[in-house]
């Protein structure tokens, strides 16, 4: 039985979004157990209006939640949170894994210094999967968690990365790319070029840079970078995705006739929109923890709850955490 | 009259797209003077096919060009290449500006080694400006001169950027943001944090930090950020709308009811087409060089390089370097 610790606050349409989605992923996951994280009478009021079967789902009563504006670290310092609470969890080996579309500052601030680190890892990252042209996945590390890296930094998250891709989306050797400013092996500032080398010497299939308008085509399964590059590359792809939308929009309702023709199209739209949606993968993974814990998106509906809670089934089946320790124990220390 | 050199190879339709450029420039543009730098025959072939009037026109033969390949500084120094004449011309004062669609890197590194740099100016940066949902523009600074900045250089470019707008764009007091990861004051890398600080002290419209996805929202007029990063955006924008398009396509054309939809609204996916487009706004300026230096895109087409010497008589008239200059020298001295 894989335990699964889910908070069920923080996010825009928590609780009632998170509890839906626990109900559906009990009912489609045979091997996971849930404990749901957050006001017990709320919980369960939630829980007897959908009729839910509980016998796979227990509650863990927290009174207090973590605001999203809250200072991670002061936040973190809050035990009666749902947050703390069910990262204590995992700290206590009572679950294998936590679900949180909370504060991403205090989810990475907890993990780090309540679940802790594997042991050798310099550093978590922030793990989210976009998707590509060619219908897959690319997992983009790191995307927020270490604004300012050393190269070594680069070349652990190569290495988590890889044994992610391999391990729980089934990719036998993951292609991992530098994120860079020049596809020639010479490109970068001082860090991707010294990242490169290392990159070079993991135990990984490194296939070189990758140009950022290339970030999506598809010939990558894993794309390293430094957390605030990442940062900047995800919220763009957000932004930019929701503007050329708006744009187009603009444009299809400008006369009668693109108008009737979006109207014909309206499927292929929904279809797009589906196919850009991260509700289908999950969350963002946070690679480096001494157990699983993964960031759903904050506005995150049933649907994506489940899909996380999934991603952290795959994650546990999946043995990441054992192979990322033999893996960093594997490379060289920084001289 | 302003006197512009133009570098009729390096281009991907080169050099008839930027001949024809030329000839469409001085149709519509009473007060400027072009040089065509390239081929002396293959030039007047040209201008004879067109059957331009070249009143305004003339050559400065040069038999060789720099290739995209090349190793930058290694390239500047072929003094028979077309890049490197036109870049003369505006070193001995006989232009005042370049227009090239040729190496970017080869056009930086000429800029700043045979043009040279305005005094103060610690780096020149490059400057492209990207369309916003609002249907004005940004502009994006640095995107790729200096990889690895300091934070003064980030001051600078501030600087830069808020004379260009004002001076060119006509915008009464350009809303200049820090490209960061988070909109608080606090938030940032090392680099941003810092460069928060020198901008608030600058002599600017400075309205903090911008997260990556309100980067095309039209909320700002200029984005700081250093090269590498610019660089990301910059490449990711040309990319990511590229996949979004091909993705939708995919979509738009896998059933017939959405086909017909699509084909029905074709003016105005190609109206969206258009307000993405770059070439509507010429290419990006090279900000902190003695002269005016622009930096047409690789692919641009007659009207593209139209634009592009639009923008050079923009920014002669608009006496933005003197202005620069003055800004540059009142900023405190790095300690």
């Amino acid at each position: 039985m894989i335990r699964i610790a889910l908070d069920v606050m923080g996010g825009d349409n928590c609780p009632a979004a998170a509890i839906e989605g626990a109900v559906r992923a009990t009912k489609t996951m045979e091997d996971i157990e849930l404990i749901l994280c957050g006001k017990e009478a709320q919980i369960k009021a939630e829980l007897d209006k959908l009729g839910a079967d509980t016998e796979r789902i227990s509650i863990l009563d927290a009174q207090e939640e973590i605001d999203c504006h809250e200072q991670p670290t002061a936040a973190i310092r809050r035990r009666e949170t749902s947050m703390v609470k069910a990262l204590n969890l995992v700290a206590k080996g009572e679950a294998d894994a936590v679900v949180s579309s909370g504060s991403t500052g205090a989810l990475l601030a907890g993990a780090t210094l309540i679940v802790k680190r594997i042991k050798g890892v310099k550093r978590p990252a922030l793990s989210p999967l976009l998707p590509t042209v060619k219908g897959g996945w690319i997992m983009l590390i790191d995307c927020g968690a270490n604004t300012d890296c050393k190269p070594q930094y680069l070349q652990q998250f190569s290495v988590m990365a890889s044994t992610y891709m391999q391990s729980v989306m089934g990719i036998d050797k993951p292609r991992i790319a530098l994120l860079n400013n020049g596809s020639e092996a010479e490109k970068g500032c001082e860090l991707t070029k010294a990242a490169y080398k290392l990159l070079k010497e993991a135990p990984i299939n490194f296939v070189g840079n990758c140009e950022a308008r290339d970030v999506l085509s598809g010939e990558y399964d894993a794309l390293v970078c430094d957390g605030f590059v990442g940062n900047v590359v995800l919220k763009y792809t957000e932004g930019l995705a929701g503007s050329m939308m708006t744009m187009l929009k603009t444009e299809l309702t400008a006369d009668l006739r693109s108008k009737l023709g979006a109207a014909l199209s309206m499927n292929a739209f929904r279809r797009f929109k589906k196919k850009m949606d991260y509700k289908e993968v999950g969350g963002a993974v946070l690679l480096g923890i001494n157990g699983c814990v993964i960031k759903a998106h904050g506005s995150s509906d049933a649907k994506a709850f489940a899909s996380a809670i999934k991603q952290a089934e795959l994650f546990s089946n999946g043995n990441v955490n054992p192979k990322i320790a033999e893996a960093i124990a594997e490379l060289p220390e920084e001289e």
